[in-house]
């Protein structure tokens, strides 16, 4: 993967700056900023800040208009790690809270017990709720201009929300033990985690002044990349065992839930995700051919180009 | 209570922005956006909402600086709608949250049932979520000056977040059962009740510009408020039955939870309430007599006293 060192700089970027950002483990309120830590700092994939950062660097330089915003512009660079925290906040807090006893109770998490069974189911509550808060005060103080700032902060906030994240969960919470159309299972996806992993990518965009067509088209990468990843997730739930894919593992079968693999077999959800994989390609190449309105597409697409294989054919 | 035409007419601009901006019950998910709805909907004193009208009038008309902006311009009205929305859909989420049996465990609120009791808790937890994302989804969509919506944004984050609401939450569950002083009922209250109260008299002034020395002593008012709130809503809960409180009465006392009237008796309330009252008096003064620096103070403060009047002497 060609871009792999510039991706583990990005991973170690901004878990330096997640680290930095939430408040000390032993700031008062001691157990809920030890919580926030939990559920935030340590392995993790990092799939959507990374986004953020290869859908900026696939546009190329920050435009120069007047003073900051020239290439390299470390103020640029900041905005970027704000946005990139932002996003895995929300996925952090959204973890947290999906895995309660009243929602899908689940155990461990990231090869660790989940965060209601390390700590308890109040202080699990609360700490989702504080990172939410979290991920919109970090992404409003994003040194970027305030319009754009604004701009990337709905699309957050809409992605979150009840026609998005909240909304996914809610019907999967609802369907489960039902039959499903995979149909209706790639609807409530792209609401459960579709919404998140495009705003990452539209975020990023967003942040380096991409408008029109040119949002559209990275826009629609996301929305792929967060349908195939979701096929992979719900083949590797079924393939993997609960040490290596560090969490519990055949659970969507166990707890009556639809998944690409129920629906359509393990051979069906691999040819479904080969034709995702290849829209995809043909989503990547149509936002490297854009050279029309809005910004100009002359950046490093090779990071984002990278993340989307790994989307969608990482391994355990 | 001379501005009482104007908070009702507050109160239902309020409530009709809020009906208007709140998914229909009837979108998918259904339930999910009826819980959003019955969370939000109907009875409540909207003292929050009617604290950001009331700040930003007390200021006087928008400053007239190009256009739009000039007095009784419909988009700084429109702006204030935004704002008010916002912090009542965290004050909302909060107590559907703090209800949750894991939390407060309370099936009494505004005197109906509790969110988790009329449905279930996941779609109490996520409604609570949703909210709480919608929150910062509608102030950022406010019709003014970006920069000055997002400094009202983050102004709003931090007092929802760790180190305000959710943080006073985490400190009132861990101080349960255990004896406390005043100052440290006072510090916990402070963020968990009066964060949110403060960012409301803060988020009005901020929308019509103040700043400084103005915008120091909007806030001064704010946690006054917050904190003769708090005493009055402890005295309320002590006094009164739950058909006129609308929520479980004499709950505090029954979990083993510290409150004014635990710590001091209830002439010991009484008489540290009319203490607060009397600063509170002398900050709203301070702030009408305030005409240096920033914004001049120059419009109809009657609505805010009338509110901190309200917060520390309204009946059950």
């Amino acid at each position: 993967m060609r871009s792999k060192p510039t991706l583990d700089a990005w991973r170690a970027r901004v878990d330096a700056f997640l680290d930095t950002r939430l408040p000390a483990a032993a700031e008062p309120p001691a157990v809920l900023h030890a919580a926030m830590r939990y559920a935030v700092l340590g392995d993790g994939k990092r799939l959507r800040p990374l986004l953020v950062y290869a859908a900026a660097a696939a546009l190329g330089e920050p435009p120069r208009q007047g003073s900051p915003g020239g290439p390299g512009d470390p103020a640029t660079a900041d905005a970027l790690d704000h946005a990139a925290a932002a996003v895995e906040l929300v996925h952090a807090y959204s973890l947290v809270h999906d895995d309660l006893p009243a929602m899908d109770d689940d155990a461990l998490r990231r090869g660790r017990p989940t965060l209601h069974v390390a700590f308890d189911e109040a202080t699990a509550i609360l700490a989702g709720d504080a990172l939410q808060a979290e991920a919109f005060a970090v992404l409003a103080a994003a040194p970027a201009a305030p319009a754009t700032v604004l701009a990337a902060l709905r699309e957050l906030a809409r992605a979150a929300g009840s026609r998005g994240m909240c909304g996914g969960q809610a019907i999967d919470m609802a369907m489960t033990g039902q039959a499903q159309s995979p149909e209706a299972l790639a609807a409530m996806h792209r609401m459960k985690t579709g919404a998140l992993i495009e705003a990452a990518v539209v975020t990023g965009g967003l942040l380096r002044g991409a408008e029109g067509k040119v949002l559209d088209k990275l826009r629609r990468i996301g929305t792929l990349l967060g349908l195939g990843f979701q096929i992979k997730d719900d083949l590797l739930d079924a393939e993997a065992d609960s040490a290596t894919l560090g969490k519990t593992a055949g659970k969507d079968e166990a707890q009556g839930k639809s998944t690409y693999v129920t629906l359509l077999g393990t051979d069906g959800a691999r040819a479904r995700l080969d034709v995702v994989a290849a829209e995809l390609d043909a989503a990547l190449a149509a936002f490297a051919a854009q050279r029309s309105g809005g910004v100009a597409v002359d950046g490093d697409g090779q990071a984002l180009a990278d993340l989307a294989v790994l989307a969608v054919r990482r391994g355990r």
